[in-house]
């Protein structure tokens, strides 16, 4: 049982519903950020991460700063990648074009390319752009929280590797990380980068990131300075060293109660095998899919292979607008998201299944969203 | 009494001490950013950081954006200074170092007017640089917290107004916000960058910025685009100005946790007026001063005129370091800091004295602080 007062269940694609023990740590009295036993703490994170991440190579790199996860997008663009040099960014939503427009603000030249809504970018059309030009970084949405689609990335980095092996293969994790698979040495990539809000299920403020030794390569070999500072991987690769090797340092303050929280979530998380996380998460995922099917409904990732599994964007039917579906799932105790990729917005909506929700039998909540939005579409009118 | 449970008293400037209400509002219950109960609680924060900063202009715009203090560095340096623009820095110590740099990464042409350790360059030679050069700004670090130097804002306003008026004045205010007074409006500021975790008594993880309408003009009449993304005031001004409209909007996702206890810490300080606030900080930090002064010690600030109010930065007797009398002082439950300023790093200990430590009648912290200090020096066999 829960020990958070009554609310409603927050079944949006992140923040998340957090576990208690992850919320009674960011009540953590306060400690001096360079204090043997929050260096302690903070250390220990950055090691659980390299699980999380599945990386035992020494010359990976997690950091963990106090920001949104767009601070992400700003670390990858204002580090690894020179003005002027080509960036190809794979899009499948609001989000791949976010990231284009991180990459375009510190003068990358980026080249987009872009899936029809619901799609992804295919290997051979991705073979043929990266036979075209020379790209110093390839970017994928592994999944895009505006459309719900899932991107892969084993035969994309084998891809990549094979016809442009010098091409930094980076992916935004957001969406994924902690409940799609990742293996980062496995695969090949040069970095992740996603938040704390998601399936990693830790209050929002945290830009979580894993860089690879070639990416920190990249970083070190740059012909022209870094033009930020806050984002700088200069000001915080030693930081982050040092935390890990338990000395203490300081650039800029981290936020020990976040922290103390991301450590609490990470434990919980690497208690159990992460395949039996991801496999609990297809399973929960399937059976979403399965009731939206059943009811009639389409997902906006029109190719079962496409869709992620931490989170479900449902067209609703011919005549019901979010306006009318929401509030009604909000006075059934349910909060669900509204539709936010520009072309389709006022057709679908976005309901979220990751994190504790899943994970934790004992609660109802991904049951209860269910029928809430079965519930509201009768009392719409709706007849599967 | 705390209801926290029994720890080491953190007297360092920053982290400090925190109220239980504000890390009770930590753990709140996950909430959409989005959803109306957080959009409420968003606006009122950013209305109540009005009031903590003394304006009542509406030009005048708060940020509030997940990141450290050093965030609100770059959100100056992008947004208000182009590359090439001169800025003037008002250099008291470490922290107006790391502001300089930061204008340097994102191309501004920095002069630095040096005082020398525990001093504050002077409005006679700040006078004559305004005039040999057309600064776009000037900066002023209102508290360095390396040395506990109080620099003066009223009378430089004045100056820089009458010698040079279109130079925007900006203050790094992480050190003084909230202990210090400042009269945002009247002294014609047109910047302050501040911190959760300091004077305001809020957990770390939140970049708080007041920026004037002339500044916001400055941004918006920029001839190059903002080399920056997540510290873009292009992307921010919009959606705080939703926000504090109560309307949802969306950009990068924001804490809802870190919000929240910033409510309950603004909520606290504006329940009395604010002249008692600064008027308790000089009253505590007086006390403060005296005992070292009574105790034979000095001061890095060597003027009291120059001497900040939430922190004291005072030099060792001879042949004490801090790594000799910092174990001594945990030993006794009281965390203090060592130097930060590489010039007299191994002289020197650092002592904040600030929030509820200062405020709050029934905590104990400062007079421990003091006691703690005088008992660690008597076991290093210092004679006052």
């Amino acid at each position: 049982m829960s020990r958070q007062p009554e609310h409603p269940a927050l079944m949006i694609p992140g923040p998340i519903e957090f576990d208690d023990a992850v919320l009674q740590s960011m009540s953590h009295y306060s400690e001096s950020h360079v204090g043997p036993g929050f260096v302690a703490t903070f250390g220990e994170t950055l090691t659980m991460l390299r699980k999380l991440f599945q990386t035992t190579d020494p010359a990976s790199q997690p950091y963990v700063i106090s920001g949104s996860g767009t601070l992400g997008w700003d670390i990858v663009a204002a580090n690894l990648v020179e003005p002027g040099e080509d960036v190809l960014v794979l899009t499948t939503g609001y989000f791949s074009d976010g990231f284009a427009d991180c990459f375009k603000a510190y003068g990358g030249n980026v080249t987009q390319l872009r899936a029809p809504v619901g799609e992804r970018p295919q290997l051979p059309e991705i073979e043929k752009a990266l036979k075209e030009k020379k790209y110093k970084m390839i970017t994928v949405t592994h999944v895009d929280t505006s459309t719900g689609v899932l991107s892969e990335l084993k035969d994309l980095s084998a891809l990549v590797r094979r016809v442009s092996p010098e091409t930094l293969l980076v992916v935004d994790g957001v969406c994924s990380v902690a409940c799609e698979e990742i293996q980062f040495d496995e695969w090949k990539l040069d970095g992740v980068v996603t938040a704390s809000q998601k399936a990693i299920g830790c209050p929002a403020g945290l830009s979580i990131s894993m860089f690879s030794g070639r990416a920190i390569e990249a970083f070190q070999n740059r012909k022209t300075p870094v033009a930020a500072y806050f984002a700088s991987m200069k000001n915080w690769t030693h930081i982050m060293q040092n935390y890990e090797a338990k000395k203490p340092s300081y650039f800029a303050t981290p936020s020990p109660q976040l922290v103390h929280a991301l450590h609490t979530a990470l434990t919980q998380i690497l208690a159990k095998p992460l395949s039996e996380r991801f496999a609990r998460h297809r399973e929960v995922s399937d059976r979403v899919k399965k009731t939206i099917t059943d009811l009639g409904l389409k997902q906006v990732a029109a190719n079962p292979e496409d869709q992620a599994h931490g989170m479900t964007a449902i067209y609703l039917p011919e005549g019901i607008k979010p306006t009318d579906i929401l509030p009604i799932l909000a006075k059934k105790g349910v909060v669900w998201a509204g539709g936010i990729h520009k072309e389709i917005a006022p057709k679908y909506v976005r309901f979220g299944h990751m994190g504790v929700s899943v994970m934790d039998p004992s609660r109802p909540e991904v049951d209860k969203a269910l029928e809430a939005l079965k519930d509201g579409l009768v009392e719409n009118g709706y007849k599967a």
